[in-house]
């Protein structure tokens, strides 16, 4: 997907909502385990419920290969189901080594067709560049995480300045607005402004949201830049919002609220 | 698998070598080709030709993920082929939050029953712990890897102390020489020396010898400890050292020479 076709789904949505299917069979309702494939079943509702609402769909490849080979089948056939028009993230933080890194984008662009993989920086530009050689494909660089454990390692300072400046720096000499997203934490919202200063106009995909407690207006107010660039996730506050028989329905009814709150901020920044 | 009995199979097979199965359909032999699963068939084929040589097997999951459901399998299928006094590892430079972290652990140690699995330090203790809490299982911690790209993030350098430095720390704070290795790229073995000040005792698992060029004999020098303390990995040089019809007979011949090369640097260190 280019950014063009990104960005207005965004518009015509007015939502920049990113769902996470993190699908856990021990959190999904128990009257689903008797169907033939409990998780692609949930998925399915989930996405049926939702798609009007949200612009993209987050899978997270461990909770898919925790079931083997049976998983991976889940996770294709997971993405089949979602409709062309919205963006698919392989969220599976992969990093390694030019050739291995082209089989990883090879599993995510050609045997599936994500629109974009999440990738690890820590094996520095070689580990990335293999994904950016897929047209229309998207890297999105872990910069900035929403977990406690990684500011130990992301705010190590060299110079004045943070290992999460460095790697935004060194992403986008390795690609560009049309390839590289960063992942930045929405339990960070003051750092994103810091951030944005160095990529004023790069997507960034923000977990956190949600069940990890960071608020959706401030990352908005600090995060939005002139055309959206911003992908907020949400995971487990809307797909386990009910786990009776309504989950899905009420997933929908979360999602539409968060749309409705996104579409007053792209209102009061004139996006919309 | 403890650490005292893989300090016995290397004692007992006087070798330290890990064998990489990056096996590529583009560079087996063509005649595998024809056979029902090509990959599996040379896995088995160059693990029952090597198997007296070597003390461990690294599995190189993307070369797997590449070919999806019917991967997954392979790579389930190789695992059981290897002996059980032989040490697994999942190469999947995996690293996430929490609750994912603990799916990818699933994933290899209870799913299938890796002995270990390289992870990436880039998310901090979250992404580690998780993978600790299997009883004989070990994490292998990215510190310094072998490609140039690496550097450009490895050797990040905080009042005076390297990154790679910082997380050879960090991981002996989160985990102990019976569980946690470091990987330690065969391209820098000057660096090596620095590593083992830091981490006298663990394990280093050292990759870029062979076909990225690095020298057995400098990384013995430099990184043996009293109870070895090394895995060195070798993948193409050993496993592709012939794509004809012999190409197991030849894998186990060049296992053996580099085999008998670790047993006079063991000897030399009074390991044996």
């Amino acid at each position: 997907m280019t950014r063009q076709e990104l960005v207005q789904e965004i518009k015509s949505k007015s939502s920049y909502l990113c769902i996470g299917l993190d699908t856990d069979l021990t959190k999904i309702p128990t009257y689903l385990l008797n169907t033939n494939n409990p998780i692609l079943e949930f998925n399915k509702l989930i996405i049926d419920a939702t798609k009007d609402f949200c612009v993209a769909y987050k899978l997270n490849t461990a909770f898919y290969e925790c079931h083997g080979a049976e998983g991976w089948n889940t996770l294709h056939e997971t993405l089949n189901h979602i409709p062309e028009n919205i963006f698919t993230i392989a969220d599976g933080k992969r990093g390694d080594i030019g050739n291995t890194a082209s089989m990883y984008a090879k599993a995510f662009f050609e045997n599936m067709h994500f629109d974009s993989a999440t990738v690890a920086p820590y094996m520095g530009s070689d580990a990335v560049i293999p994904f950016l050689e897929f047209q229309d494909k998207w890297v999105i660089l872990l910069a900035l995480t929403s977990n406690q454990g990684g500011q130990e390692i992301q705010l190590t300072r060299e110079n004045g300045q943070f290992l999460y400046e460095k790697i935004i720096r060194a992403g986008n000499t390795w690609g560009n607005t049309n390839n590289m997203m960063f992942v930045i934490g929405a339990t960070h919202s003051e750092r994103m402004i810091d951030a944005r200063k160095i990529a004023p106009d790069n997507f960034f995909l923000v977990p956190g949201y949600g069940a990890q407690g960071g608020s959706l207006k401030e990352v908005s107010e600090n995060g939005l830049n002139k055309d959206c660039g911003l992908l907020v996730s949400s995971s487990r506050a809307i797909i386990y919002a009910s786990n009776e028989e309504d989950f899905a329905e009420v997933a929908g009814n979360e999602a539409k609220k968060v749309q409705q709150e996104m579409a007053e901020y792209l209102q009061s920044a004139n996006i919309i």
